[in-house]
């Protein structure tokens, strides 16, 4: 028997709502008949992470009980823990509590599930942004989306159909919980920390991947490969970094890299709750809670995503955050440091602003060596220096961040 | 509450054996009335860990069937887990069960404790150092100790006197358990991690401490003030370098430090769970195990004490083993780095064997600031150049390394 942490949710199995064989021809062919209803690609990636079991216990879209418990305790109605409402919804007036539909992601055509709609609801889509963001400012790219969503949620159980492009556009990434269960069992880990990636690594993020290294049996560096904002790079040429960085400076074995198919929420502390929730799903212990987790402008303290850990009931998530401070090279140290180890002043460390990075980048320029390894600069070089040339990627919408027209 | 973890044995509650006020001094009175049996400096330093409460929940000496449990299954005849022997021994045919006795140093004359002898026994020394340090080698410090021991074992409950030099002489570092833990609940830590020193601290011993720093609340830099073996840097020195690395490479909040009165009996793994079992009467909730911890010579295996956490039987030991690798400075790394999380070669890391830093701080010699920092250097060439004049340590071998005459 394995050692690795159970998935969440009563049960403490994996619950993967992917229809498989017949059983998914079948599906496929009464998806046809049903009514088609066109879903975003938020709605879309989350249906994903219900088909591949990363979302467990989730059966389907939450119901207003469950929106209203998420929101306000951080529960479902059934008393599982859960941060971030998962919801589907629709401005169609026509479709019925009792009603079977086909849900279609709107991006790529793709029919992704069939849903039976037990419920009809509306919300208040401020309470919710206040809830989860902590903000209904329209200008945060996750509020943006919730104000942008139809006027009724729908709730029901959904049998998921396809997992899009993801499996085949980011093959050898793209991972279900149970295979990285699987390469984890097979390497004897037990204590897993995940890294949450949506950036090429820097040395800063190297570190913290390092640390938990040190004291876990290995890091999961997991990388988001759905929508992100406009500005930030994508997974083709983050992944080609990061792969840059693991073969020279890892030590084969004690990294597993993986790729997952959610949408950023820029929730930051509730998302990193909610980081922590599917990475328990896919066989991590710990997850790594660094500075300004999941964050987007200044609506979080670089720190309240760390806090949040300490607020929500005892036993709630077994998943368990890895708190780690603002890292930087520090001179005087000799080496990676953080706030926490480092006694020395601001002009002894080297820390560089996103802007400066990119302005660099964009010129061809070099990046201090101390702020980020060679190999991942040279990758980074050339994207920011073609970043015209760049449309094959909007073709599916894989890796670009445009909020939904 | 304190969110410390709780001491070591059934009654979670430090049971200090140090008498105190009146009682202290009628039994001091007492004391001089009884037959005086001369201690070595070993059991001198035992009784007074289980004066301070460090060796909780221990109540005296091991009897017989203790004894054998712990070299045995690792358990005493009530069941508390317990790695090594503390047990004390005479070869004076006239002491008796039933005989009330007083335990002097012999090394200082100071009356250290008061016994009821329960039981008088034989052991089969060869048996004990087979299994507490895998060989009965006699070259081994700690196999010397006990092949010099006395033909009688005495069992009973002990009433401490005194902490003898240790208070005054390590005035500031010196602690008891209920200090520390009061040091920590005041800082509000609960996870706290004990680094074990009894040499300087290089690179590579603050490279551990601020691993641990990074991941828990704070660090315990826990020096031993005992008895070493000949060649070992003596306390003062060490405290002195340690003071220097501390006060300038760590942040202030972060570490605190302590000096416990144990000898060092170089039984590596065995000695890796016994300083995890009274790390925890300290309130250290994990014990960093580094590479060839509490060893000497080649008698084991470099990560054998990080391997006997997961043999011992699972809740034995409430305080947890915190594994770190082999440390050190990588060029390619460009920082501190370990075998774990550093995939270059042995060409760009800095190692250097001990033997090689001795003679360069004799000669007056400069060590690479990758292995060693320049404050700490300055500190150990000062200790070697003028290793001949000290002797005023001798004086009360708190110090020195000498096996007992």
């Amino acid at each position: 028997m394995s050692d690795l942490i159970v998935p969440h949710g009563k049960e403490e199995r994996l619950i993967p709502l992917l229809l498989e064989g017949d059983e998914l021809q079948a599906e496929i062919e009464k998806a046809k008949t049903l009514k088609q209803m066109k879903i975003t690609s938020r709605e879309t990636s989350d249906l994903i992470m219900m088909g591949i079991g990363a979302f467990t216990p989730l059966t389907g879209f939450m119901t207003k009980a469950d929106w209203q418990g998420v929101c306000d305790e951080f529960t479902m109605a059934d008393g599982t823990f859960w941060p971030i409402p998962i919801t589907v919804s629709t401005d169609d007036e026509d479709i019925k509590e009792g009603d079977e539909i086909a849900l279609v992601d709107e991006e790529t055509g793709t029919t992704i599930a069939t849903m039976q709609v037990t419920e009809k609801y509306t919300i208040d889509k401020e309470h919710e942004c206040e809830s989860i963001f902590t903000t209904a400012d329209i200008e945060h790219p996750g509020v943006a989306k919730v104000m942008a969503q139809g006027t009724y949620n729908l709730a029901g159980p959904v049998k998921v159909l396809s997992e899009s492009y993801y499996p085949e556009h980011f093959k050898g990434l793209y991972q279900r919980p149970a295979e990285s269960r699987k390469i984890f069992e097979d390497l004897g880990w037990s204590k897993v920390a995940a890294l949450q990636l949506r950036n090429p690594m820097h040395r800063s993020h190297e570190f913290l991947a390092k640390i938990a290294v040190e004291v876990m049996d290995g890091v999961y560096i997991h990388q988001l490969v759905g929508k992100l904002k406009a500005g930030d790079i994508p997974a083709d040429v983050r992944l080609k970094a990061i792969d840059a960085l693991v073969d020279n400076y890892f030590v084969e074995g004690t990294v597993v890299q993986g790729g997952y198919p959610m949408e950023m929420r820029y929730a930051g502390p509730r998302e990193g709750l909610l980081h922590a929730v599917f990475r328990q799903n896919y066989g991590c212990s710990h997850m790594i809670i660094g500075r300004d987790h999941a964050g987007v402008g200044d609506y979080y303290g670089p720190f309240d995503a760390q806090k949040i850990f300490d607020e929500i009931p005892e036993g709630a998530l077994k998943c368990q955050n890895l708190n780690i401070d603002w890292t930087f090279f520090c001179d005087k140290c000799g080496g990676m440091a953080s706030m926490k180890t480092c006694p020395h002043g601001k002009d002894d460390r080297v820390l560089l602003s996103g802007t400066v990075v990119r302005k660099t980048l964009s010129e061809g320029g070099e990046l201090d060596p101390r702020f980020s390894r060679p190999e991942v600069v040279k990758i980074l070089q050339e994207y920011y220096q073609n970043l015209d040339d760049k449309v094959e990627i909007k073709l599916h919408g894989a890796a670009t961040g445009d909020v939904k027209k």
